[in-house]
């Protein structure tokens, strides 16, 4: 997606290798209107497979996630890290070590909100190492739900997280997938 | 907001005569359309205020904020309760109260996000005893930027924080406002 590498190239602070700061328009302040562009390419991208609802991980994830299900015109349900007054006892729960926050999560979904008759887009702003995408997708299958695709916003193709699950069979579609970073600026996979 | 209030009547569980659980539409599984509907309704109701940044705490502020961003075609910042590894050492914080979850958080926004230029636009899932506008207002003046509105999902009328911000001049839209809550349903303010 054109707008949103040059959006990462010019916005994007390469911090080391690895870490890629998008603080000014993804991860902390956000561009409401590239999410709504976001949100309609994923819907487009996954038009034809009959998506009934939209997963992701709090918090990140939830802007660019929710402009897809209302493309898609379906709920979105976030997994939640931390246990709320108002939480469910009844819940999917899954184990996911965050790369840039260096903890191990456990992210919840209530059961009430996802079942065997859903198929799931999961949406999330990062595809590194893989991690949360592969716990998101333990989560669908206890509840025997079908996980018919994966949009991510930016892919750290160097990190071969995404490379791996598609080798497993996950199908994923990344706006950006940048290849190689460092001070030189970055290369995205055309 | 007729749509909005019909929908708490139908989807919302009230657990005692002060916890209201709105997890089917609000902060577990998300209703994104109307979000967009209730974005549409909060820039209409503050497009007299050139409003420069709308502005939310992580996490279910998020879905109604950046709805409301969008439309009135500025950036969403929101303030987080957690330190990234890419999070800016150079930031503006302030203590909150969690009611639902009776914890104290933390709360920052990066100093590069906020400045004495901006006119900002508060936006929040619930309104109960004021705590987090309190603190996200501190935040603001720090920055030397005006608050000039504050757009509210669900005011609970009942505990007062409303009233009193109200009173010590906050501009607050809530677009529903619950008077009562117990076990034989709501009544919600005129």
């Amino acid at each position: 997606m054109k707008l949103l590498q040059e959006k990462i190239r010019k916005e994007g602070e390469v911090l080391s290798e690895t870490i890629l700061k998008v603080d000014s328009f993804l991860n902390h302040q956000i561009d409401a209107k590239l999410m709504l562009e976001i949100g309609k390419e994923f819907a487009e991208r996954f038009k034809e497979e009959e998506i009934t609802k939209v997963i992701t991980i709090e918090v990140s994830g939830i802007a660019p996630a929710m402009a897809a299900a209302a493309y898609l015109d379906v709920p979105l349900v976030f997994a939640k890290k931390t246990k709320s007054v108002t939480m469910d006892e009844n819940v999917y729960s899954s184990q996911v070590v965050s790369f840039t926050k260096g903890v191990t999560n456990t992210i919840q979904i209530a059961k009430r909100f996802i079942d065997e008759h859903d198929k799931i887009l999961i949406i999330d702003d990062f595809l590194a190492s893989g991690n949360a995408l592969v716990a998101l997708n333990e989560i669908i299958n206890d509840s025997g739900a079908t996980l018919v695709g994966t949009g991510i916003v930016i892919e750290k193709g160097f990190q071969k997280g995404g490379e791996k699950l598609r080798k497993e069979g996950f199908k994923i579609e990344s706006l950006a997938i940048i290849e190689k970073m460092g001070k030189e600026g970055m290369i995205f996979k055309k």
